[in-house]
């Protein structure tokens, strides 16, 4: 492993938000040079691989105001302070979509933006779905998603024409292609 | 497709840096209530999925400062103004690792974190490299990097490790395994 650390010489705290942090770190480089580092701190997130009994991919349609448009996304939420990520997941699962998992297994963790960002995100795979509740989904106060079921095929074709248009969503689509090839 | 758009009532510039801008929007929600929207606005990037005449995958390793670690990444940048992805993906791939690209395919494009930021990567497959230059990369300034090259079999057990720990490399690991059984 190299030892290209860079060693914190002062933070400046630029703005602490409801979901985001933001800082700038001036640092000392390997060279010995100093430069900057503009860094966003995320409590971090766990997403959903959930597929039906019928092998439909679980997905949620929402507004996104980064990108100016709705996306339809695997569904995902915050980390709460104190809490695994597997309870997150399962209690996700349950307020995006109005389903319960009878297997929960973690697949893997990546980080979203390492340039810029600590946003970590915890990928599980739910199977056994159980409807839990028909009713009006429990969302934070300020979310409104629209619930969708795709097969593998549909979701390539929603790639194609940008309307799943971000990488955990994408990355959960060949993971699922590859398992389905792979016979597991 | 649904209407879930929020209106945006005002902005108010948080900082605008060297790699990010951040924002705070106020918008008004489908429901007619009020929220506010964290933004960080990013100039988008490319990375490259390269593979050599070997079958190994060209990555390389660097501090990111965001996570207070090293990890193993496929070679990426952000694109500059008035460069279209395609040239800025061989302009990276050169810089970066010293290899030019008989072929460069673009793949897909993903939003990485649509809950907060609107960064797009554009990624490429790159085939048919030729050694450009051996000699000291030509990065920017503070930018220090290690190039690898690893199989695929190498790269799961580096994933395994959290040393490959980012979500467009774990997707391109995905691609090519899914690619490879594909028979493609």
């Amino acid at each position: 492993m190299n030892n290209f650390e860079e060693k914190t010489i002062h933070t400046e705290k630029i703005y602490q938000g409801r979901i985001i942090d933001v800082e700038v770190d001036n640092v000392t480089l390997p060279n010995g040079e100093t430069s900057k580092r503009e860094l966003v701190r995320h409590p971090g997130a766990v997403a959903l691989i959930a597929l039906t009994n019928e092998d439909k991919i679980v997905m949620v349609e929402q507004y996104r105001k980064a990108l100016g448009k709705s996306i339809i996304e695997i569904p995902a939420g915050k980390l709460e302070e104190g809490e695994s990520p597997k309870i997150t997941a399962a209690r996700e699962l349950e307020e995006e979509t109005g389903y319960r998992a009878q297997s929960l297994d973690y697949v893997v963790s990546y980080y979203t933006s390492p340039g810029f960002a600590d946003e970590i995100i915890y990928i599980y795979k739910a199977e056994g779905l159980e409807v839990v509740s028909e009713d009006q989904l429990q969302m934070d106060e300020d979310e409104f998603v629209e619930l969708k079921e795709v097969s593998i095929k549909e979701a390539l074709r929603l790639i194609e024409e940008e309307r799943i248009h971000d990488a955990k969503t994408i990355h959960a689509i060949y993971y699922l292609m590859y398992q389905s090839l792979k016979g597991e």
